[in-house]
């Protein structure tokens, strides 16, 4: 057995700050005490990591990941390899990808290949998602097993008809199959048919730059495609994960929906809260860097995410991590800025982001630990073991300097992509040390993983809901 | 040093439920370890309480109590001594009362009157709230040193013109200082000049029963009230915590209002979620017994409370514990309700009707433990030193037995008052044991506390506000 | 010249109630004078109604009827002959039919066949909507044509995929069209994809009796379709009107809308606003009478509808008629309630059903007249030739007999169907004479009208949008 | 008997527009006729008015007016001969002005107070609502007894503490009693006791300018004061109507309870559609120009009482002209805002800057007529005689040149007072031609009118109610 003691730490976690000293045994947390208590200074430890001044945090869980992921042509620049080696550096221990049905074919093969391509390489935990392109009955009841294996939330698309497109009645009966299973149905909430015509319209009137991108998005079309989704999963009896929320008009949804006390959730992402469709418009093809879908919006809808995330009706802050570089990836779109390829790198980023945002006042500090770790734990499964420190608890930890000053670039990243989406951005606050499952894969901002290190994580079903 | 070791009960707080030993150090709790984690293995300790298929509690915090209350010409029959003894066996170890101000004297004088009805004769810790009767300049000023001395809320009425009575501006002016000096303004929010018209109207018109204190204190006018002292709240630029909510309409208002992001929030209490213009209808004079102010309100607006729970439109749930004796107290009010005296008794049965509330399942096992212990405590800064179990707090636990049966009985009950408005309620889990501050004053259902222990706690100011 | 003296009557438009003589000339009203002024003395006619005691109305325009439309293998069973003298017998002197097109024809082709099959044979005057059963660049190019020729309104589908049905982007495309040529969509909304998936289970489980329509075809949906209908509109800029709205939350996303001042307007019909999920249930086949779609509510919906037309956030009352004999025809879903041709008998009711409404409290007399002649005349372009009493306008009036009582039945209506709706429904007031463009249609309860007096009316565009 | 005909112009009520030759016998509407018919080609007349192009609209109706009011140790500077004369300058053929209760007074001594300020002096029809300054048990009886007497509205005041103001009881018993006597209470809805207590606060802090005045009148305190209202009318069963509503929150507390279909009913006036705090700010002394109560509010307002107007939460637009004169009365005022008299001049621009909104596109011809003229009648009682065009009603005419530019100044309006709140503002549009009961008071530009012509008129019951 091996023991190691984080001593003289501020603990956050979702309900408390307290100064605790953090004893590991093993893989596990073993025990909490306070500081100078006679049981504390009993404590000897085969290594002692001083955290004195420093912040001692649950290891964040990043629940949208996409690695490896093919989308229009190319594939996300991030393997499984490199993108958790840069959550590890992000203070993120563990990270939820989705793996894709193909069309035509079964879960269980899209997801056999999201294992073959995470198995082995990845330096801290891993869990998926399961994306469904083709509901059908097969597909339905193999929800079921998906759930007992530890696959227990599927993503569909009311977005990119043709692709990953579902109708609304495919969408239903994957509800009402969640509903019986214990499935939480995760939804990338726009109305892709009516986009598709706007997006038609703007090429053929000559609108090809990739700040288009973001106005026939419409965010009315966001707000539209959740309320929708909302009331569908009312007639199924199902609960709702709402993944990227961007626009303020469906956090009105989600709002309303939550104060019926009805069993609905939203994700928001880094990208909607700091940058926004300025970023989009930036001259040359620059915008490119920018482009994902929900799109970024106008600068006044942060306010309302931020709120979001306050009044909890917001719970939970992903990165949808899923980088394509700009040279040769994001170019794909010159001249058609439908050709881009949807996503931003972030995984590395999160962590630090909400930092400073406690730091500007949007959020508290144990918010930030909320936000980032336990709640997307509860909510897809992984509590109590991950999303916070307590006793019988994996030992994801992070050491975090709430003094350290870093600037944001791709120079300094650990993200195989070659920009960043907030380059030049200073923050305070770094990641200092991370320790997953009791290993230190990050010591005193050196990399001490190793690809395989990281598990697979199988989930139980969502935690809020009883 | 006294170590006493709690062993295999279910740790719960607001955060978590985890299998854990909690060992105590004297009067804090020293450290929190995985049971048969080597740590937790080679704890030694003087007294050990197996936990085993128990729940292991913060103490409750009641944050709404009137103990010796004049009221009406008579006063509230529990005193600090029976009041603080009936909370123990009921796992309260801290209570809230409040001091009144008495108009033409000074805030100072109030608080002293209460500190002498309290000192010394406590079974468990209490804290104070200010009524403030008479604001003016003189009394603005003493505000800012009540929070310096730990009474860090004060309670304003809307209602009981001509007794505790303040109007718009007076609140306003209360709501301005507080918002300055981190005070807490705390509003019993019903338009009581309109309810006054009503009141005589009924009985001129012979409408003289208890039933019509329930009709003419109508839910629209405590919905009036609570919006208007929002709306005065926002022109002050000061939080707002609303006590005893219990109407759909006022909880509406919350709702909206929050919402917003607004700092405001809501109590209610056990007698709104179990009790119902049914019983101010039973025949004879019974209704008396359900007197309070709020008033009951018919059976459908409780699902509107339990939804405000689930969904954090209402944080805490208080007792409002005001009780009179049916004979020779309530009697005071045949012929006339007016001249009922206002309160019922319940200090006594609140946790236990709260996990009543998760078998019937409107709350989880963990919202029980942040409504009744959690909230209240960071409500009103008593966190975390109480409130919640984590190293260095307050070694203030509760070991309950969830799977235990009782009928609820003024025969059995502890509170010093002929009746019990739960007479004959059948509840399943009971208060085993309960720790204040280290010291056993309920063991296995006996009281081994004694007047004197319990402490006055000076407060911080309201937690929920960074 | 022809001149008729409408003497002594109540007046009564959507803006006023006037005691007036009312002087035609020919087919149009020529002028209305003050009874006992010197100028009404000096009149004289070739003919005097003497309406003391009555109300002089003007002609009903009911905005939304099915003659002869064929449906689920069958075709309703009442011709533009039987229809319109059916009409006429209820004061309506105006009907909108709508013309069909046909999958993969064009608009031409499926108006010309309506007109082909009303010309000649009605008794009032008719006019058409459009029904796009297929929107396609060169359908939305026929559009600009239609509102040019005085057919101004247009209605898709959210429902019946595969038959009527049209996707998002399809509606999407032909409202920017409108917003362009001034046309009016007009909608049924319901989800119908969702819809076709709780049918198909429904049937699969056996539930396949008459009220499993109502059930399956769930007011969320309604609602949902609704909101996405607005939210469309509000893309492309476009008004909308909603048609036969029958559940409460559909009203409640009108109102939501109206009161961001968008274009947005909504009928109901004496169905939702008289009958319920009651009818729908009668045992044996009975229910078969009352299957239409959206389908009867409970009748707790009623409320709201009623409440709906008072605010103005529905405009109009249409009677949606498209009558299916119960034997031969509703019978076709005997064992399978989605074989049930979908559609009740309505246009000779409408008027006295309202009027009824009038006597129960639920409308003024003036907005009686204003949701069934003057609304419908205004919002499809027919103001303000039709719709009311005017100089210069049709000599379109009934006189009505407010005080005649009058029991509905299928053995005296004159619609050719073999079962009403309201049977044995009693009725105050009736319709005593009826004039179509100056024409007596309805004598004193005696039908003097021909098949063929009825003309096509070009309609302008909907006259609320400047 | 006198015959008038006014020929060829473009009727304009708030139901339609249509070519009518309109012909008036002694003092009343005889009869309207299409131009060209048979009936009209017959007409001779006394005297014709060529109102060719040229609008012919009901005359206007202002329902709020303060002439010759005590405010503020200064008295209105427009006597009832003034005042009058101005308003038929601008269209108005009738005024509402509002007599004052003296406290310790009886209604009815108010009542003649202003009968005989006013009779023998009017140019233009008048009717009077009753301040109540002193609701007891004499004053509400006395209420019937106005009602009777064709005084049928109530002012009361939420503002003015100590001079006008009543408390929510005596709003409350006051609507009780309007509930039964078919009463319409008007309410003033702020909240003055919050409001003293920040003037008191700005005064002592050196916020003397007039900008203060609106800075201490909080949109917040409209809105409270104005939701307050509605509920207190909920409660006791009646109607309200709130008297110049300029804040957008406040528009949005009678959206939501006309939502409910609530009889509550709102006026704003000109001067919070077309001024903002932008001219309460201007330098020197010139904001006080613009000092009345409720303030005005931030530009940005204005686009919801646009808004409100259009659908109809807003019903009349009123003028509350209540002038002072710069020089001697608003000078009280330097030095300290709150001694500014409250009020502005405008009785003689209303319908002008109305139309001016039709052609800004704000609202519809009809809207305009409805807001100003139909409306207001329709809510005083006044309805058929006034506010519309009807064989029957009062031959109150305006003909109207709506291409005549003009140049709004004091030195050419006809009020008393010296200066204009919309100095040198350019409008499109002009009174040519007024007729009161059929005698000419306006000429083609010219005063015809006499001090005596106008009559008192008695006031039926609010005619939106049934």
């Amino acid at each position: 057995m091996t023991r190691t003691l984080i001593s003289g730490g501020l603990v956050v976690t979702a309900a408390e700050e307290v100064l605790a000293d953090v004893l590991v045994e093993d893989d596990k947390i073993a025990a909490l005490a306070a500081p100078g208590s006679s049981c504390a200074q009993g404590w000897t430890a085969d290594r002692t990591l001083d955290a004195t001044g420093k912040y001692v945090l649950p290891g964040g869980v990043d629940a949208h990941t996409h690695f490896e992921m093919p989308f229009g042509g190319t594939v996300a620049s991030d393997t499984f390899e490199t993108g958790t080696r840069a959550a590890a550096w992000g203070g993120t221990t563990t990270i939820v990808d989705f793996a894709v049905q193909t069309r035509g074919r079964s879960l269980r093969e899209g997801l056999d290949a999201w294992h073959a391509k995470a198995g082995g390489r990845c330096a801290v935990d891993y869990a998926f998602h399961m994306i469904l392109s083709d509901v059908h009955e097969g597909t339905l009841k193999e929800m079921d097993q998906l759930v007992a294996d530890g696959v227990s939330s599927f993503k569909l698309f009311m977005a990119y008809p043709g692709v990953l497109y579902s109708d609304d009645g495919q969408i239903l009966r994957a509800m009402q199959r969640a509903s019986g299973n214990g499935g939480l149905i995760m939804m990338h909430a726009e109305n892709g048919i009516a986009i598709d015509v706007l997006v038609e319209q703007a090429l053929a009137a000559g609108r090809t730059d990739p700040r288009h991108h973001g106005e026939v998005r419409k965010a009315l079309l966001e707000a539209e495609a959740t309320h929708r989704a909302i009331q569908l999963a009312r007639v199924a009896g199902s609960p709702l994960y709402v993944v990227h929320v961007s626009a303020e008009e469906a956090v009105a949804e989600l709002t309303q929906a939550r104060d019926k006390g009805l069993p609905v959730f939203g994700e928001t992402c880094p990208q909607y809260l700091f940058l926004s469709t300025d970023n989009l418009a930036e001259p040359g093809f620059e915008g490119a860097k920018y482009v994902c879908s929900t799109p970024l919006r106008p600068r006044e809808h942060q306010a309302a995410l931020w709120r979001g995330l306050r009044t909890d009706d917001l719970q939970v802050v992903s990165t949808d991590h899923c980088p394509f570089c700009f040279s040769g990836q994001k170019e794909l779109g010159r001249g058609d800025f439908s050709k881009i390829p949807n996503g931003l790198p972030g995984v590395e980023n999160r962590m630090d982001l909400l930092h400073q945002a406690v730091l500007d006042g949007h959020i508290s500090r144990r918010r930030w630990v909320e936000i980032a770790c336990t709640a997307p734990a509860r909510m897809f499964g992984l509590a109590p073991r991950k999303g916070t420190i307590t006793p019988g608890a994996d030992a994801d930890v992070v050491v975090y300097d709430p003094h350290a000053e870093q600037t944001i670039s791709a120079r300094t990243h650990h993200m195989n992509v070659d920009y960043s989406a907030y380059e030049g951005k200073r923050i305070t606050g770094q990641v200092e040390t991370v320790l997953c499952r009791g290993e230190t894969v990050i010591d005193r901002r050196t990399f001490t993983g190793r690809a395989g290190h990281g598990r697979f994580v199988p989930r139980s079903t969502c935690q809020y809901l009883s």
